[in-house]
Formats: C-alpha cells, sequence, structure tokens
C-alpha cells in the first residue's frame, strides 16, 4: 500500500506545519511583530535549510499552500473597496511599473559589475521584480493598514506587478529555453491579463448575485461556504486559462461576494477554512527558502554571499525609489515604498526557473533566496514602526470581523 | 511549469467535486433522504463509471478525501458516549465478530458454488467483510439517530470491524504477495491495534487538557480549531504506526475532545472545515465505484453481473444475521443488521487490492465495486424507514448543534 504509507508521511508533515505556524505566530505576536513573520520563520527553521521537518516540495503540502493563498486573496478581496482601488489607480501602476523596471535594470547592471554573464544577470534581475501580493497584504492587515489609502494603493500596485511578473516570467522562460520573444505575444498576453479581469467583474456583478438567491434554497449547512469557494476557486482557474494570474482571479471572486447580503456569514466561513489553510502557505514559504547553499566557511560560497548582499541592496532601493515615484501622492510614499519591497514566493519562483534551467548555480540560487528571505521578513517590523510613527495615518481603529480576523492575523 | 498545469486541473476538478457534493446533496435532501446519498450518487455519477468529469485516483483529490473521512470520525468521536460505548462493547464485539465471519464464510462458499477457484473465492469473500464505519455513521446522524442505543452498538462494532478489516486486510495482502501468515503475527497485530486505542485514551485523558490549557493563551483566531486538528491528524498518524485504523485515532481524538470545556467552540470550527472537506470523501467513495467493466449488453459481462448479484444478497444476509446474532439485546435488531450493511470504501480497497494483485480479472472487480454500490446505496432509504417505523424508539428529538449539523447533514 504505497498510496496509504504516502498519506501516512503526509499526515506527520501536516501536523508539523500546523503546529510551527501556530506557535511561530503566537511567538512573533507576543515579541510585538506581525504573526506572518512567525509563520515565516518557523518555516525556515522547519524547512530544508535546518531541521528538513517540512519539504514544500511535497505536492500535496503544495497544493494546500496554493489553495490557502487563492483563500487568503479571496477573503483580501472581500476586505478591498473596488472604487477606492480605482480611484488610486494612475498612483498604483505609476508603483508598479517603476517598481519592476528599476530593480530590473539596477539588478541587471549591479550583477554584470559582479562580473556575472550570459543569461546570468537577466534572471538574477527578474528574481527582483516581482513584489509578493500575499506577504504584502497579509503584513498590511496584521497592521490594521489595509483599508488606508497606502495600503490600497499597495495592493493595487502588487497585483499589477504580478500580472507584470507574469509576463517577465513567461518571456524569461522562453529564453531560458532558448526561445525568441516577440512584441505581439506580449502585447496579446497583457490584453488577455487584464482582459479577463475586466470582464469577469462585469458578467461576475450580475451572475454572481443571481447565484446565490438560487443557492439560498438549499437547505444544508455550510452551503453559502460552499458556492464561495466554488467561487473563489473558478474564477482562480479562468484566470489561469486566460493568461491572468491565478490570485487575481481569487481576488476577484472576492471583490464580487463583498457587496452580497450575505457577505457577512460567507466571510466567517472562509475564514474558518482559511485558519486551517492560509498559514500552509507562509510556512511552505519560509521553508522554500533553502539556505543550505550559502555556508560562510566555504569559501566558495562567499562570492554567493556577496552577490545575495548586493541583490538585497538593489531590491530593496529600487521598491523603495517605486513607492516615491508619484510624486503627486501626499500620503505617506515611504509606506508604499516599504510595502512593495517583500519578495515572497514570486521571487523564489523565479529562482526556482533560474535553477531548474541551469541558468543559476546553486551559489546563484542561495543568493537569489537569500535576497528573498531578506526583503520579506525586514518589511513587517519596519512597516509596524513606520505606521505607528505616521501620524498623518486616517483611518480609524475598528473591531476587527471575522473576515479581519483572517486577514489580519490567520 | 508541469507543477502549475497539475495545480490547474486540480482546481477544475476540485470545483466539480464541491458542486456535485452540493447538489446531489440538496436533491436527496428534497426527495426526502440523506444528503450522504446525493453525494454518493453524484459520485457515481460525475466520476470515471459516466461523465469522466472526476477521477478519484488523483493523490491530491485521495488526500483530501482522506482528511475529510479523518474530521468526520473526529466530529464523531465528539458526539460519542464513552461509557455508552462501553456499556454496549460486548453487544458490539458480538455483531462485528459474526458480522465479518459470516459473509466471508458465506461468500466464499457462494464464489465456489459459482465456479470461482484459486484465491478468487477467498479475495471476494474478503471484500464482504468489512462495514463502512464514516458512511455508517454518517447516515445514523442523518437521521439523528447516531446516539440511541442502536446507533451505539453499530458505531461499535463498525469500529471492532474495522479492526478486524485491517487485519484480514494485512493476511489477505501477504497471502495475495504469496506470503504465509502466522497466527502469532495476527495475535500480534490485534494486540497492537487494541493496545494503541486504550493506551492513547488513557493517556490523552490526562494530556490533552494540559494542553488545551496551555493553548488558551495563544491569542491568534482559529488557534484551538488548529490544535484540535493538530489532535485529529497526529492520533490517526499514531494510530497508523502502531497498526490500527487511522480513521479509529481520528475516532479516539474525538472522544477527548469531547469532555473539554472549549469542545462546542471546536465543534464549530471542525464543522467549518468539514463541510469543505467531508463531502469530497463521500463524492470520491462514489466515483470510486468504476462500474465500467459491467455492461449488460457485452455477454462476457452477464457472469461478473450474475456474481455481483449473489455478492449482494450474501452481503445483505450475512451483515443482516449479525445484527440478530445478540440475542439478548431488546432493542431494534433490524436497525442493527441494516445499519452494518453498507460496505463503502472498505469494500472498494479490498477489491482494488484483488485488481492490483491480479487475483480479480476487471469482471471479477466490477462485480465486488456493484456490491459495494447496492448495499452501501439501499442503506440510507431502508434505515429511514425502519427508524421512522420504530416506536420503541427512544431518542428524544433535540435541536441540532453546530457539530451535529456537520456529521448529520455537512
Amino acid at each position: 500500500m504505497m498510496e496509504h504509507s504516502i498519506f501516512s508521511e503526509f499526515l506527520r508533515m501536516l501536523v508539523a506545519v500546523l503546529l510551527v505556524a501556530r506557535l511561530g505566530g503566537a511567538i512573533a505576536q507576543r515579541v510585538g511583530q506581525p504573526a506572518v513573520l512567525g509563520e515565516l520563520v518557523s518555516g525556515v527553521i522547519a524547512g530544508p535549510s535546518l531541521f528538513g521537518w517540512i519539504d514544500p516540495q511535497v505536492q500535496v503540502l503544495h497544493v494546500l499552500a496554493e489553495l490557502g493563498v487563492l483563500l487568503l486573496l479571496f477573503a483580501i478581496g472581500m476586505e478591498t473597496n473596488l472604487g477606492e482601488l480605482i480611484r488610486v489607480g494612475g498612483t498604483s501602476i505609476t508603483v508598479a511599473v517603476v517598481g519592476v523596471f528599476l530593480p530590473f535594470v539596477l539588478g541587471f547592471g549591479a550583477c554584470r559589475l559582479l562580473g556575472l554573464s550570459g543569461l546570468q544577470p537577466v534572471m538574477a534581475a527578474a528574481t527582483l521584480t516581482a513584489t509578493s501580493v500575499g506577504i504584502t497584504a497579509r503584513v498590511l492587515s496584521d497592521l490594521g493598514h489595509l483599508r488606508s489609502i497606502e495600503g490600497q494603493i499597495i495592493l493595487g500596485a502588487a497585483i499589477i506587478d504580478d500580472v507584470l511578473g507574469l509576463l517577465l516570467l513567461t518571456i524569461v522562460e522562453d529564453v531560458a529555453q532558448g526561445q525568441g520573444v516577440s512584441a505581439g505575444m506580449v502585447v496579446g498576453a497583457t490584453v488577455r491579463a487584464v482582459g479577463f479581469l475586466v470582464a469577469a467583474t462585469v458578467v461576475g456583478r450580475w451572475i454572481v448575485p443571481t447565484i446565490f438567491r438560487a443557492v439560498e434554497r438549499i437547505d444544508l449547512p455550510g452551503t453559502r461556504t460552499t458556492f464561495a469557494l466554488v467561487l473563489a476557486f473558478a474564477m482562480a482557474w479562468l484566470a489561469d486559462r486566460s493568461g491572468s494570474a491565478m490570485i487575481i482571479g481569487a481576488f476577484a471572486g472576492g471583490l464580487l461576494v463583498a457587496s452580497l447580503p450575505e457577505a457577512h456569514e460567507i466571510g466567517r466561513g472562509i475564514a474558518g477554512i482559511g485558519h486551517f489553510l492560509v498559514p500552509i502557505f507562509f510556512v511552505s514559504v519560509g521553508a522554500s527558502v533553502d539556505l543550505s547553499a550559502l555556508s560562510p566557511v566555504d569559501p566558495s560560497s562567499r562570492f554567493a554571499l556577496l552577490t545575495g548582499g548586493v541583490l538585497i541592496v538593489v531590491g530593496i532601493l529600487g521598491k523603495l525609489a517605486a513607492g516615491y515615484a508619484p510624486f503627486w501622492f501626499r500620503g505617506n510614499r515611504a509606506i508604499v515604498g516599504i510595502g512593495m519591497i517583500p519578495r515572497g514566493e514570486v521571487g523564489l519562483i523565479f529562482a526556482q526557473i533560474g535553477l531548474n534551467s541551469g541558468i543559476f548555480d546553486s551559489g546563484l540560487f542561495g543568493a537569489a533566496a537569500l535576497m528573498v528571505m531578506v526583503t520579506t521578513l525586514i518589511v513587517p517590523p519596519t512597516l509596524k514602526r513606520l505606521i505607528a510613527m505616521d501620524h498623518s495615518n486616517s483611518v480609524e481603529p475598528r473591531e476587527p470581523e471575522a473576515i479581519e480576523d483572517l486577514v489580519a492575523r490567520s
């Protein structure tokens, strides 16, 4: 019974993931940090870098983590004010475009100066481009800042950034496989990705309330939550099929549900399942950062550590500058810049492609992983301090709702 | 990105599973049947036998289904009165032993009469032995009969039956692989399986409250539910490692949590996640019944249909007789007998081993699958009628609690 022993082994790992996530979150909270920081750090500790209790490559764990981030984005969509998001759209686009362009150019230049050649500087620069919308949004909500104007700008920018990152990913993958890239392809992909979001939101505004009216006639507990899950997963699948990112589909699904009369009940149900799945995502991201190639004792890894340090500096400066790029914005631009810094799982996906395609050696992969870890881990405490210092902060404190429980502190 | 397209494909299937489960459950309820019947039937329809939307062999779906049945048994454990379960223990053991022995002997004899030879009669007889505790318990709760004395006897018998089934499974696997079986091995396995349950319950009564006292100091939403999940999964893993069945471990975990002061809150949290996972299990069981080998038009499958019919008759009579075996029991023995009939996923696991080991051809596998389907599907309506007719039924009607919502109608 091969199947069976795989399941048994998976159960052991799932128990480890749930335990370290909860304990890590509790410790982080105890020392005044957002819970997500504890989940990420405990993932690094329990992962292959150190104890090896958790292997994020295990397919089932990976799938649960992916379902978790879809639920997180769905919940964030439910918390988002679409009007506000559109109103700050220009600012978000500026932050996103500068925040992809600048780190790429700076990263490329720095890697050339370090003596990297061939496709290595391009690949290393690509890992610097995309912000992790999941981590950014979770940190913002951990700090109760998701609905502030800075929060909405960051959220919008991180989502646009994700579309840009996806396009870049397609290009980089083609280049890595030695294929050419045409401008027409890139434009086509952009149109499809953006078109999906617009079409889904327009059509969904009409269809989704009708579906939930029909669902009301089913008298089985958990039915509304189930249909919300179906919506989240179906939208993610549709987004993927139309060349957009899955998490954007899930986010759009959340936007659609937010205006329903049963939104509150749905939010509670999604939060309940999210408490189970979302921490799996953050622990997995932490565990994916395999730093075993970076031993300071080993002389061959000194260069990798140097490269990692350079990537960190460039990665931070590039995104910080992007936050200051919309010069017309009167809010706290430092918050926007810092909020865009975490690379999280998106950076790791790039680094993994670099490794799998043979462009990165293990040292360069370690450098990229180090950059991802540092940019992800410095943001929660920095943002917490910035927001505390920001007296212009106009968000009134409010009682946490069930849905915020998930987004905020799952 | 192979990984990625697998996840996309899985999302599509997950959406299908959640949708057909919910719609099937709603239709069943509309026509006055337990929701679980609708989930099973919609699984058969959406599975490989007919539409092929759902492939229960997909590993991730299988794991989610397994997690679902663990949560179900955990919830059932929370609903179970341990004192009552022990009080009717003698009756349960009698029902379990007769209900394994009789179907095996009758099945073996009937298969020999049909002309089957070699290991085929043994394997076919083995598929008849074990009751599916998940389906039995769910049907009982669908009908609000889980806490009746008959319900507790069935539950106890189904759990013992599962231990016996597991032993038989080990023996049959060894025989199928041409290995010998010693009496010492069988006794050893029995002692381990039973010993685990007793040890876990005794030690757990002391440790579990201590853990949940410590957990109270963590101020993150969903923490208690997470620790309940950890307990359910850890107990299942421990049970498996000690040679018992995973679902028995999860059931024991539920028993341990039931007496905690926060049991009600935990029940609600588990029910919320269960609404997502439990229907995946029942739809998967339905979808696993691949009847494609049984076409009445095809002459070669006539014998398979005949064999299936014989297995059905023998499988029903054997378990029904087991219900009447404890002659001293004054309650409704017909309810006990009928309640033991559904073979569900346990029968399918036997049939699958038969197929994989080459002992079953596709016809015989189809016959076993037909037996599983019929024994599983006839029970909900029959039991519903029997319980309605049973005026000696002493269970007072009660308001459903959140935890009962899951067990009863998830």
